[in-house]
């Protein structure tokens, strides 16, 4: 009994989400269908890489993740799957992948046989037509490269990595959670946490809990996923500093040791 | 193990779904549930006729679909069940079911035997005392006729069907999608898509995909469920036409050969 | 096959859930997971606590209810795991569990096992590093006494009891449901329904459904957990009282042999 885990921008209650789950469980109907996301902005990339950052990794081994938010459905970007640490992912290669597909070990197939599609195949609906049908057959047992043709050149991911000098890293706020706090690239475990981070020419503190922050004090602490996260105790990192902190820079002491994977 | 599909009024999050889904889980343990949506504007009964369209033949063959928007609980409207094309339907009888009731073949009853219901009876929450009860011994292998008595005069349907005279259908706009397309009731395969739309004034040209519109352009296509949509390229239909426009009049060229089912 | 429901304030959509459901799905793989609600407001143990008054009881005996609203995590606020009624509920101590503890014949424990707990054991997200694992380890048939001590002091209940003298009960309205209707902690059966109820100076008349009130007439009405509840016919009373009302004194007389519990 696999799990399938859907990732998309239809929005919560949107019949395309119906149509799809439609699919899998005339497919399979013993697999377990987990609903990730429906709430992704519409044909918001970077949105859906930083929250499959956040989940690829977290369901049972094995589990066909379906991400389908696809702004480019009907061109002629590519339809892929992808293998990395026991976990299948399938959708368009558009970016929403890249990070996943960069992993070390990372396999990935461009899905061009026709026969695993669903027919009449749709130029609007590849999530139900071409995605879905494919994340039944990785869920009913198939292997990767089963349903398509090994490529080499996936679009490149979108959540970029820190660039350094001698002692300092400078990485990118990605995008707030739904609290408001604010997801960075900034790996921890390579990071100083004994000095302050400088975001926008402030300096802000580490603290290990949000009980250590003052009420409303801007802190910076490592997130569950193992990243930098900037937050404002009892409060909205993102509502304290605007939207336009979204992709700005921040400046991080490296520990002695530290490298980027 | 059947699936029960819910479509309602009530909210994510809300605790009248938590209850339904009791009662369900309580009589039938095997189930699967799938939430179609809880995001319907309240008491709004022409949107969920138009999710339905979307949804109801979606699902696997013999799904019960428990449709939950009820403005009139606890007056004299009826309660009622339906089998379709092979998929049941339960719920109020105020037109949300009134499409797939005029479906060929459809069967009504009205679920007019207290056996069948959760007691207390409560005059605010059939959805939980007589709708889910209901859906819960349907999924779990009874008969329409077993839960009710057959009636022949359901609520009319809310989509309508376009009008024609010798070249032209002229139908409607029944409302915009999650991502702002507006669906309309004209059956692509009966209108000639070599020729522009007319819609408040303006003629609007027929693509095959988004891709071939210009940005911000507006379009018509054929939409995954078989019927005309109108969408802008990386936008919003609903946000460039205004709200007004649900509800207006659409004009097509028909084919040859059309005609309206 | 144990179900687990879910009541956070992560947000439809957040990491946080999915990281959850893969804790609980990696333990017990034929779990049935029930999302109740993720859109609790941020922090808002008083809404849980509500919701939890109309979904505690509603699904079927066993159920384990996972309660992750927790604004202390990282502090000295305990973990607690309750059984009331045949039912399970693990979350912070913090009040949202408050009034299920203080239900006659619960048991409490103080979740201080640490074998029980996922390893490393992160500051912020205790959801899904103690509370999620306890939760499928109940689900999964451990007794309550083996994963926490017996504590007798939790934290008091949220929903208040209504003050009374000889002939009036003065209770408080809770807050509103997804419809705005307002719900109050006035129990149904103990109070006079001859007789109109007083709130803000506004003498409001009982009716038995929605459908005896006059469009946008404000009524109170025995909601479908049983409480005393203001409403507006074919509108929001929450919109049409303005949201100050929420924690407003309501006064009702009460029957001549009325208790509060």
């Amino acid at each position: 009994m696999g799990v399938i885990a859907l990732t998309t921008d239809f929005g919560w209650g949107s019949a395309y989400v119906a149509q799809m789950k439609g699919v899998l469980l005339s497919a399979t109907p013993d697999c377990r269908i987990v609903d990730i996301s429906h709430s992704i902005k519409p044909q918001d990339v970077q949105e859906t890489a930083l929250l499959l950052r956040g989940t690829a990794f977290s369901l049972p081994l094995g589990t066909v993740h379906l991400v389908v938010v696809d702004p480019g459905v009907g061109t002629d970007r590519r339809a892929i799957a992808i293998k990395a640490k026991g976990m299948f992912f399938v959708g368009p290669d558009n970016g929403v992948l890249g990070d996943i597909a960069a992993l070390e070990g990372a396999e990935v197939v461009h899905l061009n046989k026709r026969e695993f599609f669903r027919e009449p195949l749709s130029t609007t609906f590849h999530g139900r037509d071409i995605f879905a049908p494919v994340a039944a057959e990785l869920a009913g047992g198939l292997e990767l490269t089963d349903v398509g043709t090994v490529v080499t050149d996936p679009h490149p991911g979108l959540l970029g990595t820190p660039s350094r000098n001698d002692t300092t890293f400078i990485g990118q706020v990605l995008g707030p959670d739904s609290f408001g706090n604010l997801m960075t690239n900034l790996p921890g475990n390579s990071i100083d946490q004994t000095k302050p981070v400088s975001l926008n020419d402030m300096d802000i503190p580490w603290v290990q809990t949000y009980a250590e922050a003052q009420k409303g004090e801007l802190v910076v602490l490592l997130g569950s996923d193992g990243f930098a996260e900037i937050a404002v105790r009892d409060g909205s990192a993102l509502e304290k500093l605007g939207p336009s902190v979204v992709g700005a820079g921040i400046e991080c002491p490296m520990v002695e040791s530290a490298h980027v994977d």
